[in-house]
């Protein structure tokens, strides 16, 4: 009985490890080659495991997508609206914003450039779920610039303009950074929180 | 003879039509669907040509991406280093790169959000000749913002990173600016430049 339990377990276990890395590697492809550029045949031959095997833990290409969609990137609006609430005063809720999107993007980095930066619209409903999120993340900006001006504290005309500027930061920030090279993640976060904070009229 | 003149400029006039139209509808194909997820079958089928004629005009997919190419953002660089040579002072020279900048990204807009933002990078050489060309335009900004810190103009500590965050303002424009939108594009410029210059420190 005890020996079912604990072969029931492995089991679990190595379906676990083999569905985690079966994700990874997904990611890792469809980052380097597009969501159309990347094969259900190169996910296989990259695992050296057979098509069959995928289909049976994710039913599809599309099924695969989605799990790595839901792991990552889904999270964004509630984090931020969250990071946001931590605060009252306009100016840290924006610099508090700005310093947890910077570390969900480093957490999910190849998951943000899959689907924010290198996204191949090839298809309307997954196109459509993503701009949701975007549109959502957009949405947390916009409200917090258009409460700093309402008091006054920013130099901008547009918040619309001002918020797709910053996550312009934020969003091509995964396309250069190498967490490898000489700068700090932290060096790196400091000095576009300081950037979009001035680009704005909040002086530093 | 003078018929058969008039006959040839006639053909040489269609051919060079056909071929616009064929540069015109791939671009279209490329953007919307990117270059993997792009065949020449589908821009055959868009033109209701056969795909022969493409083959015929361009030699193969990737001739037609190269000629896209060539007529777009390979200028890119060359136009920017002008830009800078205009001006002396390094404050004038950065306003008047943005500009330029921003008008050469309206004017191909398209191709620029092909080769540089939604670019699928599948193939090496052609990844490798769009980042060559990347790698130009940022060396342009880098050139003028060390010769501001020079000068003791601004206010980054890293001249790489704000290179790096006005690329992403501009590049990113490139997905949400509509131009059939609100806001006029001189508008959108405008900010976008104020935003950029107050970023690094230099009041507008």
């Amino acid at each position: 009985m005890a020996e079912a339990v604990a072969a029931r377990k492995r089991k679990v276990t190595k379906r676990g490890a083999t569905r985690r890395q079966l994700l990874e590697v997904a990611g890792r492809l469809f980052d380097v080659k597009g969501y159309t550029g990347t094969s259900i045949r190169d996910i296989a031959s990259a695992m050296d495991t057979s098509i069959s095997n995928i289909y049976h833990y994710f039913g599809s290409k599309e099924g695969l997508w989605n799990e790595i969609h839901r792991n990552s990137v889904r999270q964004l609006p509630v984090r931020l609206r969250e990071a946001v609430a931590a605060e009252t005063d306009p100016v840290l809720q924006l610099r508090r914003l700005l310093r947890v999107h910077l570390e969900l993007a480093d957490q999910f980095q190849r998951e943000s450039r899959i689907f924010f930066v290198n996204a191949d619209q090839v298809d309307a409903t997954r196109n459509s779920r993503q701009r949701q999120i975007q549109r959502e993340v957009l949405d947390v900006y916009l409200e917090v610039l258009q409460r700093l001006r309402k008091q006054g504290r920013v130099r901008m005309r547009h918040p619309q303009i001002a918020a797709f500027n910053i996550l312009g930061l934020l969003n091509w920030m995964l396309r250069w950074y190498r967490p490898e090279g000489k700068l700090s993640a932290a060096e790196v976060h400091r000095e576009i929180i300081s950037f979009a904070l001035r680009g704005i009229g909040i002086p530093d």
